[in-house]
């Protein structure tokens, strides 16, 4: 029996040796036996969440900061189907989620019985789990002590090659069945697997496309850093040197301190000169390319099949011609190999315009064009910045970042509320990784608003709980203002139940509440609160709260909008959105066709 | 075009037909415009909620009290995952909801277009119909403005005749789309579809075995309030005169302060007496029964068919013999009309001991077994109380009720975060029917603990934004006492975050915050604070925070999992759980077999 070991830590084992440290949740009563073994397992402990979608967004914002999967428990139906919307965001965004759901036990399923969660008189205990099938990758559905050590590793493979989330459906009785340790000498094999012929074909169709163009240019994108190959997308951008372009989602992937990065190419609401620097491309190559709406200006960044080179996670597209069957890292590698030391094009780096001067620079009052102009110099290497869906990711474009600042946000997916609970995730994560580095200095920084706070802002809690030094800037413009721009701008449904943020840090027992929350209504309260020194080096969860007008926004947002059309503009206009920049006026033609029709 | 209304116009005029004023939900960018015809509607009304959970727990509330189904509106993707845990509930509990997903365009969707809160590179918008389709008895998945009418009212109807979950999928191009208002004329047929010859057979089925019987007994459960027919089942006690009793989730639907009532029949945790009432039975008729483990002390409520007659929702059962194709409404107002004027039997009211004294009766500080020796007395004709999963439902088991209190709990489901969220619900529908019925007085009453409530905290905030009243009694035992009575007491996955309620009014800027909160440590002060007028007859919402020793709990909690076997006694009594009346010691032959082992 000493080599014996219960199939629940087993999995907590398998889980352990990918590199998972924490383990993100609520306990139920199907999985509170099981999560005991957590405690076995030296290195992995058990951090907890205030309810489980909170607890999926906080294994969503780990798994994008450690770069392997994040894992959550749940139990049974209630808490499985809480965390769905977390683990579908993960699903579209590409992030690699064990989602542990703790089952009632195989006697109870088998006899239909109408035990608590369930539904209906003679209840299918598997009703649940058909819920998630089209918003996972691969599921183990364990039965059998015999065959589940096998599945539970099949499914954590899966999680990583795919890069999304996979389930482990446990019942609790067999958690407790024994399986044999020395199972776990062997690690699961996480290698590529790959045609080495294929990838020679791709790799030589991109060096010779590469060759015949005079004026080639990288767009870099999200799915790099999904799928691992963010470290050789960096090493490619130096190497070519050739203008740099980042989407949204692929910003701060390439170092922006770089001399060829040329800024977010976001199609018609791309930074000023960003346009002009592109049109000169004769040869687009793509990394990662995930051209979602918010993430192509509205689909308003037009490329042309041939001019265009696209390295996908799994294909490779050149001019129009498919490589199927590639892995993106392993391929960019093999191609880093083939380039030679001196770069074959002497391009001049892109040149873009001064930064506009807003219109309100004058004003006192604090407002947006104040804060993305601002915040900038606050940011530092090693941080890792998450923004949320709505205002906050929109200005976020305009900061020029810090080398080695990582930022995330759900861009693609957009499920508002996700930013808070990811922040939680993301900051324990991001403590791993400055423990076992030794480094110093990093922060954990979130741009939110008001409207997308309060859905999870229970996940304050936790940070304050687990001793985060996350900071938190929190734009309170009461309520939705992205939705106010796009309809209804003076409907009460856009407005919030009103939150008296200084209450917030105290609600949950935060040991210096007073000195960390920190309210601003001016530029001037602003510039001294980012000079504090509990907000510039943190030791507690710092709360920032930016107060600004309900229609004040960045520009970048109205811009998009303003992609619809002209009844859009006219919308926005009419309802008095600032327009700090004055420049939403982009003629129809610059915009290209959004297929979004303004209605 | 006078007679021509908007197919979102048309929707919200159906559903406020059948008894709908306010409508749950979050506003999404595909669900905005047709939010506005809302305010087109007279005496509809948009409420909203701070997330979408709570919105789908507080559209439950408000169906449970209301009588009619709830309604809330999410957007596409995001907002419809996030509420589908608590549509599952509602499915599970029976309680009829109609839940609006604004979804996008139907040109997004024909031409797989990459808008955000989707998945993939060629995304199929239709990705998270398919996860409700387990956990919904209809739905009308709308495409064209000819037929959408129609399906909206089909679906209208199946929410109303199955008493349960519905959807409505509408793209939001198409809610613009103008339909002919005379349509609204015809309102939607809700009649039970009955077929009276059958009926008849059962109802004299019925009157034949009770006339055979010396000493029938009435169990009255929560499927007769659910299909409407809990009017009829108190006339039928009142008319039959033999010993009612309740199942859990059957509690207030019989008055209890009716002679023959003799309290709750749960089996091997029933109250002292009621056993051996209820042994005294030669014929037990179930009405609406629900026989989940939580709803029947752990199935140790013994029936045997021989001598039961079971009147469900769609069939009667006697002794054996079934009737198929009944409305149980129809059916007991036809079986009432049969019954003479004067009772056919002559039985002697249930005689119970007098209650119990707890050990802990001298102590100063607050303990439960006095919180719920209290509680009655508070309570008063025409409130609503509302148990959360916990401690707390537990608790509530023991308290006899005053005349017309609606007591609801999700006891089969238990989803823990449910109460708080469907005390918002409960309490709109509660103030819309006292302003209809211009009465005064029923106060709507939350028991629940601080760990469930940590999970829909936020909806508070609901509450004091839309001037509830509600009286909050939140158990305050650092964490999840229940899962600790069954598992890892001691373990800190059952801590939960420490919150300083205090703090929570205040957040949520209460205009009367400091005279509304009530922290109560000691016996004296829960009296003191049970006599303040503003907890007696509120004018704001009331927080009362509850303090008790972590391992304290109601005697019936500890009874229910001691039902397990030995281990669990032995458990609950190592881990020194409060053992207040010293009578968990229930014989295993007094439980009867549970099927649930103790693993």
């Amino acid at each position: 029996m000493a080599n014996k070991i219960s199939l629940g830590r087993y999995m907590w084992e398998r889980i352990h040796q990918i590199g998972v440290n924490s383990i993100f949740g609520v306990p139920g009563d199907f999985n509170l036996q099981f999560l005991d073994s957590i405690f076995d397992v030296d290195g992995l402990k058990w951090v907890g969440n205030q309810n489980e979608l909170n607890a999926a967004y906080a294994a969503d914002g780990y798994a994008r900061v450690k770069g392997v999967p994040g894992c959550l428990v749940t139990t049974h139906g209630v808490g499985e189907l809480s965390a769905l919307n977390g683990i579908s965001g993960s699903m579209s965004e590409n992030i690699p989620i064990i989602h542990v759901v703790g089952q009632t036990t195989r006697a109870m399923q088998k006899n239909h019985m109408m035990i608590h969660h369930s539904i209906g008189q003679r209840p299918d205990h598997q009703q649940y789990n058909k819920a998630s099938v089209p918003l996972r990758f691969a599921a183990a559905e364990l039965w059998d002590v015999e065959n589940a050590p096998g599945e539970i590793d099949r499914v954590i493979r899966e999680c990583v090659m795919k890069s999304g989330p996979v389930y482990i459906f446990l019942p609790l009785d067999l958690s407790a069945e024994m399986v044999d340790a020395e199972l776990l000498k062997t690690h699961i094999d996480l290698r590529q697997r790959l045609d080495e012929e294929k990838q020679n074909e791709a790799v030589e169709a991109i060096a010779e496309a590469l060759k015949a163009a005079k004026h080639p240019t990288l767009l870099v994108d999200v799915l790099t850093r999904r799928f691992g190959a963010a470290e050789e997308t960096r090493q490619l951008a130096k190497k070519l040197n050739v203008p740099v372009f980042a989407s949204n989602m692929g910003k701060g992937i390439v170092n922006e301190t770089e001399e060829m990065y040329g800024g977010v190419w976001m199609g018609a609401v791309s930074s000023p000169g960003v346009l002009d620097e592109v049109k000169k491309a004769d040869l687009v190559v793509t990394l990662g390319y995930l051209p979602a709406d918010t993430n192509s200006g509205g689909f308003s960044r037009n490329l042309t099949e041939a001019r265009t080179i696209r390295i996908e996670p799994h294909e490779v597209i050149v001019k129009g011609h498919k490589y199927s069957d590639i892995a993106m890292k392993p391929l960019l590698s093999a191609f880093l190999k083939t380039l030679p030391e001196r770069p074959q094009h002497t391009i001049e780096k892109p040149t873009l315009p001064a930064s506009r001067v807003p219109k309100d620079k004058d004003e006192k009052k604090l407002t947006q064009s104040y804060i993305w102009d601002r915040i900038g110099s606050y940011l530092r290497e090693g941080d890792v910045l998450l923004g949320e869906t709505g205002t906050s990711n929109f200005g976020i474009y305009d900061i020029t970042f810090p080398s080695s600042l990582q930022y995330e946000a759900q861009i693609y997916y957009g499920s508002i509320g996700w930013a808070a609970a990811a922040t939680f995730g993301a900051d324990v994560a991001h403590r791993e990784l400055l423990q076992s580095t030794k480094k110093n200095g990093g922060r954990t920084v979130l741009f939110t608003g008001d409207g997308s706070l309060a859905l999870t802002i229970q996940e304050i809690g936790s940070m304050v709980k687990h001793k985060s030094r996350c900071v938190l800037f929190v734009i309170n413009n009461e309520g939705y203002t992205v939705e106010r721009m796009i309809w209804g701008a003076r409907q009460i449904y856009n407005d919030i139940v009103p939150t008296d943020y200084e209450k917030l840090l105290p609600l949950y027992k935060h040991p210096d509440a007073q000195n960390s929350y920190h309210r601003v209504t001016t530029k001037e309260e602003f510039d001294a609160v980012l000079q504090k020194p509990q907000v510039v080096n943190p030791q507690t969860v710092q709360l920032v709260e930016l107060v600004v007008e309900k229609l004040d926004t960045s520009w970048r947002l109205g811009a998009q909008l303003a992609v619809r059309g002209e009844e859009a503009r006219k919308y926005l206009k009419e309802e008095g959105f600032h327009d700090a920049y004055g420049n939403w006026g982009l003629s129809e033609e610059a915009m290209g066709g959004t297929g979004v029709s303004w209605k």
